[in-house]
């Protein structure tokens, strides 16, 4: 596909081939992400910054692929710049965001308002996050870091563990992860299992995913451990959560049970679903997937905007 | 006038001729406004945005032409960056920011802070509204953008209709307006009509107002509709105050009556004085008038910082 | 000492030697931070702002610093952008702004934040002032004051006026003073002054400072009054702290007695400690400091990453 003018609003917009050239690009973006060379590929462009709700790395990472890339940055970020205290409508914030930017990059807090921000928008509309719907350039890092770690994301040995209930993100990486053959386990407790919409969506892929609500079923098999938050609101009972956290909790004495390559992703940031004690481990692999939110935006800001390396 | 140096405080300090050079420049900015060329005129400049109360069109537009121009904003914004918690006179901090800047751009609840400020920089400063005061870049962009439409000003029918009472920015529009010749009518409630003293500066500008609270009566004639919002807090009584928005609202029905090249303008942010259903007519104007906020300021920022392309 | 890849978290980390250095690369500065001249000596370099709290004139001095040197600053702000409210560590917040940036400005309420940051962070670390602890860049620029305006240190006569027991910066003012061989005087009232620890340290260095509560015992003899914020907190009655404050305020009448290159330096911003009248002095020298904070910061930039001219 040629991204250029193309909007970023879901990951089941990318074809298995479109996802691949972000990825492949992105990895030519990696020496630039670091600072260790230079370029001015997006030099006199604006990428307009639209975070209605905060988002740190997200948006930290949007502003420096944008520098790291020679271009510039526009916040129009929450709460300080907001015009929507008079009442404006988030259309009519678009058709202004437009007039000022060359690229929109939007968080919103209700699912619907990237595809919603695309319709009216002439410029290329990225979804940063929009409430309970898509995070495609998370679900694209995650998968970048995986290819990164094993070469490939076919048959690679995939846990999801936390929240699979409500957490937006796990529904659309389980489903790319598949897409590109790689085997699942959801690991949640019954409470906050994945959605039976995404399992037989996942199984539609060609997925088998195991179900399971006992991580130390499948510690011994996995060769990733993509921890998510699992959220004290969900719980009525302040005990049961305590609880349940604890099961789920990554530490070293589950990780001794683990295979040797093993990596622990997590989107951050975490609270306590993941002990300090693994940062300093071979494992740990949460920060590098941060870092890499920075090379595959890169890419997908350089595709859109049409830009030359 | 050579701009160098110069504040931009009120649009009253411009003559004829002063406004016609930064029209003239804006007209040759659209291209690097809507980056489709390139420019590195203010290359290594930086624009302070001093902004004590949120506004997010005048604040993003401001930044956009600073970068479009290659140079680089410094954000001081409500309320995150803010000293004056700590009880600093605005003297203070405008001999702060002048260390720290090329050129301030000032948004103050209070009028005459920007006059103020103005007298103790050393650098330009421009107003970008001060409370009841005057915000003489709205006033620019909007000449402008008659003017672009027209292929001049003088002699168009503009009818000003809303708030004309507490409209900060109308008073100095209906004066700039008439100093460049054109047929100003003002369309108000009669609780929220035309002041007097703008009345009678008009007059004595050559001017022959006509005033009226119906629209019906001058939607035939006119060539521009400047709609502002009429706010809620003027009336005691929300039952009257939802009567008058009503009359006062631009909608299809309305403009099946006006002439075929009628442009309808506003400021924005709009709530209820538009209906959404007049936005993909070809009278809606507004969208374009906040880009040129865009070329306008660009066209400043050049002139009063000796830029050159 | 070579800087390149070090953090500043405190001043005594540096030697006399190490801070000549900077002082010499500030010097050098001053054009570009005038914007008279300039350098993209850290073009394609992103420093991170990351402020837990408010500082107005130490954040945007940083951020003009950096643009003056032709690199971008990403702002991680309190409270626009923070993870903070989902309970992340520092640790974890560092972690993340290191891949994200190529040195972190790190302003912070606790005492030993930046020493943390710069233990976890391998990107360098400037302390932009933690709590009750360090302000190592407050020091720098006042002491480049100080030898800017005297073309020495060395002997010049120092009074330190205002708190001098909580005011954070005067402690480590007062150490470096004397290790750079000026002669200190402490003035405070008896509650509010220099606590004994600092004041040992100064004599360890080789100073002999004098305590006193009467400014007037001073005013002839000294060469700088350096004037610190007394906060009324710090006061239980209200009307014992507006006779403390009226008897250490600086007017005119105060500085008939001064000689008459006597400088009046303040951190900003003042409240009442300055009569405005001093301003038009030629005593008046707090704003000249404010903007001293711009070269020493790019000279303190230049050289942690290891730009070149």
């Amino acid at each position: 596909m040629n991204f250029k003018g193309k909007d970023i609003v879901s990951i089941r917009d990318l074809s298995r081939e479109d996802i691949d050239q972000v990825l492949d690009l992105a990895e030519r973006m990696i020496p630039y992400a670091k600072g260790e060379i230079f370029t001015k590929a997006l030099d006199g462009r604006i990428l307009a910054n639209l975070f209605f709700e905060p988002s740190t790395r997200t948006h930290m990472s949007f502003s420096t692929a944008m520098s790291r890339l020679g271009g510039r940055t526009m916040e129009m970020a929450h709460p300080s710049m907001m015009s929507v205290a008079k009442g404006e409508t988030l259309t009519d914030t678009i058709r202004m965001v437009e007039s000022y930017s060359d690229v929109i990059v939007l968080r919103h807090p209700h699912e619907g308002s990237a595809r919603l921000a695309a319709h009216f928008s002439s410029k290329p509309v990225i979804n940063a996050g929009d409430g309970a719907g898509q995070h495609p350039t998370q679900t694209l890092l995650d998968l970048f870091t995986i290819r990164r770690e094993f070469k490939r994301i076919e048959d690679v040995k995939v846990a999801l563990v936390g929240d699979l209930k409500y957490g937006r993100t796990v529904h659309s990486l389980a489903e790319a992860l598949t897409m590109f053959g790689a085997e699942v386990t959801f690991v949640a407790p019954a409470n906050l299992q994945m959605p039976r919409e995404t399992v037989r969506q996942v199984e539609k892929l060609g997925g088998k995913p195991k179900l399971t609500s006992k991580l130390e079923e499948v510690i011994k098999e996995v060769d990733v451990l993509y921890v998510t938050r699992i959220q004290k609101e969900r719980f009525p009972d302040p005990a049961e959560y305590q609880k349940i956290a604890g099961v789920y909790r990554i530490d070293n004495d589950l990780l001794r049970e683990a295979k040797r390559d093993l990596i622990v992703m997590h989107p951050l940031p975490r609270v306590d679903e993941i002990a300090p004690e693994v940062d300093g481990t071979e494992h740990a692999r949460y920060f590098v997937q941060a870092f890499n939110g920075v090379p595959v935006r890169m890419a997908l800001l350089l595709l859109v905007l049409g830009g030359e390396l």
